[in-house]
């Protein structure tokens, strides 16, 4: 048959979720407290449901048909009045979700440019880059050190750099100073922002920008990505979406929303008609009235488990699901262990997502679980929760 | 900004659904007999619509969460019962619609193999590649002369084979010995085939095989895209599938389905949950039945069509919603002209699907304008009404 693509050569194997898998079912499931997972706990609102479900009624006697592969231009309407008050509804593009417009924005990019990656980082930026050829990937490191951000006075010649914030997994938001200044740097050496938003309606600081294109002058510069996974439930439904801001050109003044147009008819016919009369109701009153109830249930969650962690220094769970630890030990899967062994807590170890998040735990806020764990870890006692002296220290990944 | 990706020079422009829209748009609407739409006209079955209300009022109450890349394992098997009897529910792998797979098929395959592709042709296989970068793409005539197959016997090397049966454009369903003959070939040059069978429910005659996986030993050789689109009424709820057999391996005796499943769970997260749903009611008994009244209704109009057209040689309609109809006129685009002009029918010129699509115009069954559509070309005469002595031509594309 078939050489194999030797793209899938330079993936690292998929070892991470699949060792916690195997260590999560060495313990019974009603004992394991499972704050590793980024999935929602919260369902959908009646709002929506109730949409949804007369929608389904009305296809039976409606023919639908194909819809536009950029999506409904009434959708696109009412984000830019929920999101974005700076944009023109054509400048947006519904999807079935962030993950999926970040691998059709690699498509659009090629496999040639040189990338800037966060370090620690989701890892489907540099996945998808990988799977289509690109080797040019550079990581930039976000520690403690540098404000969890790019360090700006030290960043490489690229040609795109992918940033997400809140940031998954440290939990971090980029803070206007920091993205003016992106922005500024991007506009001198010609660099493209992709900035994935899809944890801005945790952002409760009203001095920390929810979106890019708060920013002046980023949309000559900056793609945004963003979803209704996290805010709305809709993780399973598959709605997201993407903007690509008309001022922004490619070299040759080309506006690169036309090879983008190009790259959905091509690979993509649109997020389901159904679906997207959900993401409707997700956006009316009541629908974002449901959403700030859901985003303030999970904030409160990550306050709980803040406090019980309070002697450890903690990054987000303020305007962020994700609470980023820094433990103890500088091997963060001798923490995920002993979280483990001791209390019973599913985490993800940092190294997981990149070099520089050895050291730290990513946990997360949007399990169920989270005030047990809370109350696990202050029974226990936090130090006592992390100390793990006489097991052996599996290998890091 | 960034410099174009210039794999998007290796695309044509999009000129030729935009050319039929404007040639469209000059006509009163009501007037207009739409016979170009691939899209469907029936709704989905009251079977579905019903269950699809009912899992989204679940959905206010329910967590359903990230579901696997795959999709379903119930819906798989659901699909292994209904169409696959000969295949194992773990190589069906449940997607968006077979376009989106087709794009996450190329990027499997990388874009450095060889191409071999219909002409004429649905344009995704080749745009697809070229978005990637792929050149090495080789056009392989399936006109009349060769019972609109590609000629075996002047086979060029390729790795790759895209076929559509039953064909879009042409109607045309391959035979149990050209795909006996096909496998055979793969086997011994090993190449790979991708058999898209979306239009697979229209075939009727039991002679003529659905699954390329009813060839003996095409799951060495073969994957097949599929999709819930047309005989279900999906096309903007979004369901297909994919199936990669676990015999199917590369050169090195690696199974492909390894790196499929990296792809679909790199740039893919599932499809839609509640349409997974619908599409579990649309495989019920009530749903295959609703299925078969949707096919024969297409058929009706198919044939209703073809007999209005009987002077002229028209191939599908039969086990197929397209008819390909050859015309008097050698430029199809004059045909297209004179079928709007003197009927106020709209369809597709031939030369829209590639060179060897010259002298046919493309109509689809699947209008609700069919009847009258066939009722026209009675009243007007066929010769009448492909004849335009007088009109300028356009310049063919």
């Amino acid at each position: 048959m078939l050489p194999r693509n030797p793209h899938f050569t330079l993936l690292e194997p998929t070892y991470l979720f699949q060792k916690i898998q195997e260590r999560a079912d060495l313990y019974p499931k009603e004992e394991l407290l499972n704050l590793s997972i980024g999935d929602v706990s919260l369902p959908i609102s009646k709002e929506c449901s109730a949409t949804l479900a007369e929608e389904a009624q009305r296809l039976s006697h409606t023919i639908t048909g194909y819809g536009p592969s950029r999506g409904s231009h009434r959708l696109a309407e009412a984000l830019q009045q929920t999101y974005y008050p700076m944009l023109d509804p054509n400048e947006i593009y519904i999807s079935d979700g962030a993950k999926c417009d970040i691998g059709r924005l690699q498509i659009l990019l090629g496999n040639n440019l040189r990338l800037g990656i966060q370090d620690p980082t989701y890892p489907v930026y540099a996945d998808t880059a990988r799977i289509l050829g690109n080797e040019r990937i550079t990581l930039l490191p976000c520690t403690k050190e540098s404000d969890y951000f790019p360090n700006l006075d030290e960043l490489p010649e690229i040609d795109v750099l992918f940033l997400c914030s809140p940031n998954n997994p440290t939990g971090a938001v980029a803070t206007r100073a920091q993205l003016e200044r992106l922005v500024q740097l991007a506009r001198s050496r010609r660099f493209l922002i992709i900035f994935d938003s899809a944890y801005s309606d945790f952002i409760q600081d009203p001095g920390l920008p929810k979106s890019i294109y708060e920013i002046e002058g980023a949309d000559e510069v900056a793609i945004e990505t963003s979803s209704f996974s996290k805010s709305f439930g809709f993780t399973g439904l598959r709605l997201g979406w993407c903007v690509v801001p008309k001022k922004l050109k490619d070299r040759e003044g080309r506006p690169l929303y036309l090879d983008w147009e190009r790259v959905i008819a091509t690979f993509f016919n649109g997020p389901s008609c159904l679906v997207q009369c959900g993401g409707l109701a997700a956006l009316s009153k009541k629908g974002l009235e449901a959403r700030d109830q859901t985003i303030n249930e999970y904030l409160s969650r990550a306050q709980q488990l803040k406090n019980a962690l309070s002697p450890l220094e903690v990054t987000g769970g303020e305007n962020s699901p994700y609470l980023w630890v820094s433990v103890p030990q500088k091997n963060s899967w001798e923490a995920f262990e002993a979280l483990l062994e001791n209390a019973q807590i599913l985490s993800i170890p940092g190294s997981g997502f990149g070099a520089s998040g050895g050291g730290y735990i990513r946990l997360s806020a949007f399990s169920k679980s989270c005030t047990t764990a809370a109350q696990r870890v202050q029974a226990i006692g936090v130090s006592s929760c992390l100390d793990l002296p006489q097991l052996s220290v599996p290998q890091p990944i």
